[in-house]
């Protein structure tokens, strides 16, 4: 177990009519806010009516932006700033799902920065100040709701990176599972995935003596699986989708990650996917993680094997180990097959190939992950990997 | 599921050394700092020293007040509110196990107030306001360190109440698990007990659909179960002791009761216990659960069937239920033997019945307990189970 730091300070208000406690939390983001959103859904939904009655009954005086996309923009992200500074805004309201978080928290420690927001994200600069960010969650998947990250795409130099710092985790998080009954089964799907993947990066390392977060992990990863088939069957099952909400806030608070070295070698895979095809995040892990683990089960096989018998129940056979890490690994896909998620770059839609391209991107500060330091020709057989 | 409001603002800092973080740390506490702690075994072995070379390291102003005991008492808390008053003391650093820091909360939330401090314990006031508390953790077993809870007895009437309220959840917590080496077997036994104690109390709920919090829940019982033993064998592993102290924190937090009912039953009855013989706090649930569990299993037997076959590994035997359940209380039982603790009151030393007594005092506040609203008979029952 390697020593670590944790905070977690962010108030959660979970449950049925959460998203009414933004009349008594907002006064934590002071006197000028900014609501902050994606597309039209919370406008259909009715949501975005109620958010503005919410701040008025608080007496809250608010500017607002919408229109964030998946894989969240720079270019929004610095206008949003302009806009923030402008106006005097004192802290920012996202109303959505991880896009919208991102780019709040983005936002937040850009104002009161006097250089370029990208220095966070490209390693030049690290955060000393940010606005508070208050949620209303309305995608479980990216567990940003509580998360300390933050990832931002530069559309120009089709850059995906990522930014962490306890300054950006939520002042409030308010989560009503009955907001999530309207999502696609595809973006649903997508949410599982992500959030099965934020354990999946803390739990495949080569720390030892891990026993507390490995069955931690276990237990949200276990949940998980169990608990997806009835979302799929009645989108409106509120236990269900309750427990998954949950779910995927503790799958990326940290705290099935701490006093361990993360991998994180598939997100920053499927980053550079998302960032040359703008493909949903949760479906390129879908493809990736898979490739990820065939590819490298054989540098921790013991781990491998760990993850085999006690998240997918499978025995464990003396002198057949990779046979059971391979099982593992195929009913993981299956898994997400079963859920309509892809698990090749075919199905995904990808077909040209552009490996080489997107591995020597990812190869930008060296090799990386956890389980094995990738190298390019790593990354390259990944992707192959991932084809079909 | 139920709703719930979550939050967790501590900043912990773990690992070897964690304690020199105080001299950054103990800004948060004010000008002026209560320095409080046990008996005299931080001074014997050298924390107590160091602990004031760190706060003169961080030119921090302190005045001390040692001497808290097992079962802290309300004498000395308010003895310790005269004191900080006079002083001008501005917060709380606590050094020490569950006592010196449930000692703390309870001064931390008595110094603002105009009342009496024993008004919070006994249900007539709410605290509004508390001066911020520090932990440096040398015991791992209450779980106070992340918790919101502080409990105090009153010896003059043999009252031990609990009060519970995120103002008193601590600003930070130092745990270092080479301060642990030092605790003797029996205090490291009676640590494992309340540590899993908390997880149970829990645990046992008849709330449905608690998937996740179920599977967190049994993650935390396996590891400590599977960890204890290594920490018995060898006092001075760090890598079990360190486990073993983020277990306790991670019991206690709440993060495995979110969204459910607790129980609490077994601690009210040890309570009683603990007021009656001053008995310690770990061996006196190792006497109580079983007892408890034993008698109220027939309430919820699909819940003490699920404990034992995913807790203790055993197999589910159609039309057998009951046995199973009762198999799996056998052997938590026998584990907890296994660590050296008592598990019946002869064990304990406790051969005279004054059950009539302690069950009437249980019974201040009507039928209390999850799985059973415990009535005074019942209460009376589980002291009769637990005798032998």
């Amino acid at each position: 177990m390697l020593d670590f730091k944790f905070i977690s300070p962010t108030q959660f208000v979970f449950g049925r009519n959460a998203e009414e406690a933004l009349v008594s939390e907002s006064s934590k983001l002071g006197g000028k806010i900014l609501l902050h959103y994606g597309g039209g859904s919370i406008k259909k939904s009715g949501l975005y009516d109620r958010v503005k009655s919410y701040l008025a009954e608080a007496g809250a005086d608010f500017v607002e932006l919408g229109g964030v996309k998946p894989n969240p923009s720079l270019f929004m992200v610095r206008q949003a700033i302009d806009l923030c500074r402008t106006e005097g805004v004192t802290g920012i309201l996202a109303v959505g799902g991880g896009s919208v978080i991102d780019s709040a928290k983005a936002i937040a420690i850009g104002v009161p920065f006097q250089g370029d927001v990208w220095d966070f994200y490209t390693g030049k600069a690290d955060a000393q100040e940010a606005l508070p960010v208050g949620i209303i969650l309305t995608i479980p998947a990216a567990g940003s709701e509580g998360s300390n990250g933050s990832v931002i795409t530069d559309e120009e130099t089709r850059s995906k990176f990522a930014y962490g710092s306890d300054i950006i985790r939520p002042v409030f998080s308010l989560m009503n599972p009955e907001l999530t009954y309207t999502l696609s089964a595809y973006q649903t799907g997508c949410g599982v995935v992500d959030m099965i993947s934020h354990v999946m990066e803390r739990y495949f390392t080569n720390t030892e003596n891990v026993d507390l977060t490995d069955r931690l992990g276990e237990a949200v990863m276990r949940s998980v699986i169990d608990i997806a088939p009835r979302v799929f069957a009645n989108p409106e099952d509120y236990e269900a989708r309750a427990e998954l909400m949950w779910a995927s806030t503790i799958a990326h608070t940290d705290i099935v990650g701490l006093g361990r070295n993360d991998n994180w070698a598939s997100h920053q895979i499927e980053h550079e996917l998302s960032a040359q095809y703008d493909v949903a995040h949760g479906a390129g892990l879908s493809v990736v993680f898979p490739a990820w683990m065939t590819h490298v089960r054989k540098e921790n096989l013991p781990r491998f094997v760990q993850f085999a018998t006690r998240v997918w129940n499978i025995d464990y056979i003396a002198g057949r180990e990779d046979e059971v890490a391979l099982e593992g690994i195929r009913r993981h896909k299956a898994f997400y097959e079963s859920i309509g998620m892809p698990t090749s770059l075919s199905a995904l839609g990808v077909t040209d190939n552009r490996y080489d391209i997107m591995a020597e991107k990812a190869m930008r500060d060296g090799p990386f992950g956890e389980i094995k330091a990738l190298n390019k020709e790593d990354v390259v057989a990944i992707y192959t990997l991932a084809e079909s």
